[in-house]
């Protein structure tokens, strides 16, 4: 009578056909066994159409991709076509990485409740995920979502501080809930004024390429924390108090920004002082992506710790779960409000089965390496890129999380944001898969699954040569030699130097371009 | 390479050990092939404490259960022992019921991934959950929690009204991120008046047992109902305006509430005219639960329909999934906003597959069928009980969805707290899992897998009668032979026709026993 899991080979889930003939054979390509797909594509377009939220949107609109089986770093349409991946940093460890779907599917069958029972799964999954942090992390919640700890992230500061006011950054994003959309300028700037939430500031994006203080700023990490300060200080002078800052250690939707190293140090000092604590969203950047870490704040250096750590999409390589870690002192003072906090599906034994399996994977696969090395390798290739193509303003990355910000005019930094979205939609047509965000949506992303290659690298790069030299000749764009010389190779030298130190690759390119900028303007 | 699923019966998954010998070898009790428990009990309370934010309260927590294997109605602690499970609403369908557990498992090994990319799942189970409502509602938002849901239902009501006010009853408990917090006053009445929020109104919960209007009210459902037009009054002389009406469709951490019918109906005429919507809030009653509709919200009657329906816990029996439906009209209303929405998680083909599964299982088990004969069964055992137990105040349910009130006085209804308590705890002793809960802790809560038997309902109810009456003796308490006469029989007669017309328990159950009290009173 117990039900065992097939022997044979996995076939799909098949619902009540929807008056079409039944499955359509789907054709054996690679060397994967392929899925069957239910419906004609235009019919699930139609369906969609008919049934989904249409604020949902979908990649590539005017044409999308449907995606019917994924392995590794590729994807499969439903004609087998396979897809080279470079922005699912949900399927972290790799699509439907077989320990990870083994682990669930063997924990689904034996129990899935929740966290008011106890479950060896739930305690071990904790202590090895508090193995990766400073030690003074140590007490973690369960959720199902990078929003739903976001949130909880909010709650814990209000709660600990009795402070109500937050400070977020310029163009961020941490989420889809109320609480969160009040604090994503990313999302809140299509709001009108009144809209907003009286509430919240907005510090700049510590950007030294496009922001307020750039890579010829002689410390732009305590320019742009002393900023932070300011707002502590007019927060007070209207007699409110600050809860709370947070920011994504690495800014993802706000244009793979990478905050100048100490910057986190100073914020943390001026928050501390103003009654806050510092939230480090690792949602998007956390377990091992960074290559050199596997937190991505740790960046910053080893005297930064903040007082919360919110996770989410990589955490269960797809499967909804989500963690918020934090300090006991934190943990202690929510306590003390006397409210239980529970969570329906968060902690539950499957979860937490598929949470261990992906620490298992990356410790295994040696995946955090393979970012630091592929990573770099990547950068090192996109920056000759740069020699290349006028269109490349600035490349920028840590690991597995690179960006490319396109510009018309590396003096004025006119976002190519037209220019981005061919990209993008070149690369579809050869079947590689990229996205473009930042406020100017002109930052070519790159998030690829973890066991991306090296070859996967040199595809893409090549791919992207070809589709901005095309770009450029019909633009008329050429590359100003002298943008490209001694300068520019010092900057590449240092940018090397410094990935030894751990430090951060920006920290003189901009010093070295705003002095070419001055000599070329006299 | 490519990986296919065990053939052999599963194994747990396990995880790096703790310093400790290693795996303990587990009896193999019952029909079942049990697990493998990784720690000794005390080592995993230990660890839960160092690890696990305090606020997530455990059952029973002077002794707590470790479960480790679920089978339909029943759990397994540790060392094998059976609990016989009443509380578990999420496990719908039965605890790792083997075809969901296959298609979760099956489609994890093909494809995990976001609704940026058509998949078939998405469309056809957003079409299969459209049919079980009406026409009008038609548009699905896929998210992974009943908060989430909520959450989401808040920020449509929002955008489609431009207004901001929410009227939510007493006790209620809408989810755990901050903005249910603000609306759950199940939560928020342990806040200080300063921490509630004012754009929050709250109606009086429609409990014809010990609310404001009872039994012996001629028209309780129009009286509860006006006192939500009050409140839309009352704030629109405030100048502000009421975005949405939100209620369970029965009231569950509230005290398992049934509001009368035609409350509803009546409720969303007044809310629709200041201007707000309908929320029905699914998350703990739905998929069938309640035995006579699919949806307990249809209870009301054909003539009612929520312009909102959100789900949760059982839609995925234990996968952390959830959905929001609404209307074309607010749904457009959300997207002229011009913000999109994106979930990470919410409808990935893994949590759609599974979802159709557990559609699959309740048409092909007849689950609500069996909801409403076993619910039925297990309602007449307890009326019985009712005429031997003095404690018994009120019983209450739709099919497995049903609740016992203790109270010491059936006159006073002064609340059974720690009565209730006793009786929770020493049915756990009889390994039988059931809950108290309400805003006085005195309701037994009766929420079972829908596989609960008859037999089931027999042993908890034989267990309860024992208890009770050991409770009643030590408390020198006896029942009240008049309150057990005519007037009772022709209550239940009357119950039993009200059923076969879908109607409500209470509608002249408390009308007998007013008269009953003015005639004990003179």
């Amino acid at each position: 009578m117990w039900w065992t899991l097939p022997c044979a080979r996995v076939t799909p889930y098949r619902c009540i056909s929807d008056g079409t003939d039944g499955p359509r054979a789907f054709s054996l390509l690679h060397e994967i066994n392929m899925s069957v797909e239910e419906l004609e594509k235009k019919k699930t377009i139609d369906l969609r159409k008919k049934y989904i939220g249409p604020s949902c949107k979908i990649f590539f609109s005017h044409d999308p991709i449907k995606i019917v089986q994924a392995k590794g770093q590729y994807m499969y349409d439903e004609k087998g076509q396979r897809y080279l991946d470079c922005i699912n940093n949900v399927a972290h460890v790799g699509h439907c990485h077989p320990e990870v779907v083994k682990a669930g599917a063997e924990q689904m069958g034996f129990l899935n409740t929740n966290t008011r029972f106890l479950h060896d799964n739930l305690v071990l999954y904790a202590q090895r995920l508090q193995a990766t942090l400073p030690d003074k992390l140590s007490v973690c919640y369960f959720v199902n979502s990078g929003s739903e700890a976001n949130d909880l992230a909010l709650r814990l500061a209000w709660h600990y501080t009795g402070n109500k006011d937050i400070i977020t950054l310029e163009n961020a994003y941490h989420g889809h809930v109320s609480s969160l959309i009040d604090i994503s300028p990313y999302k809140f700037h299509q709001l009108s004024d009144a809209e907003q939430n009286q509430f919240v500031h907005v510090a700049p994006s510590p950007d030294v390429y496009r922001g307020k203080y750039r890579t010829d700023h002689p410390d732009a990490a305590t320019a742009y924390a002393d900023d932070v300060k300011d707002i502590t200080d007019n927060v007070h002078k209207k007699g409110r108090k600050i809860a709370a800052f947070i920011a994504e250690s690495l800014q993802s939707c706000g244009g793979q920004v990478i905050p100048p190293a100490g910057y986190f140090q100073q914020v943390a000092e001026h928050v501390h002082k103003a009654g806050g604590v510092f939230i480090a969203d690792e949602v998007q950047v956390g377990f091992g992506r960074v290559g050199s870490h596997f937190w991505a704040f740790q960046l910053q250096g080893d005297d930064f710790v903040p007082d919360i750590v919110t996770m989410g999409k990589p955490i269960g390589n797809g499967h909804p779960m989500s963690c918020v870690v934090t300090t006991r002192e934190v943990a202690e003072a929510f306590m003390s409000s006397g409210m239980e906090y529970f969570n329906t599906f968060g902690g539950n034994p499957v979860s937490c089965a598929i949470g261990l399996a992906v620490l298992d994977v990356i410790e295994k696969e040696d995946l955090q390496g393979n970012a630091l090395h592929v990573g770099q390798y990547l950068i090192n290739l996109l920056e000759k890129q740069k020699e290349k193509h006028p269109l490349i303003g600035d490349i920028r990355g840590r690991g597995l999380f690179v960006g490319v910000e396109l510009v018309k005019d590396r003096e004025k930094l006119t976002p190519a944001t037209a220019e981005a979205q061919e990209v993008i939609y070149k690369l579809k047509e050869q079947h590689i898969l990229l996205s473009a965000d930042g406020p100017h949506r002109n930052v070519l992303k790159f998030k690829p699954p973890l066991c991306f290659t090296t070859e996967d690298a040199d595809l893409v790069v090549e791919k992207i040569d070809l589709i901005l030299k095309e770009l450029e000749e019909a633009l008329g764009l050429k590359v100003n030699n002298s943008l490209n010389t001694e300068n520019e190779k010092r900057r590449r030298k240092l940018s090397t130097d410094e990935k030894e130190h751990g430090g951060l690759n920006h920290s003189n390119k901009g010093v070295e371009q705003t002095k070419q900028r001055k000599r070329m303007k006299t």
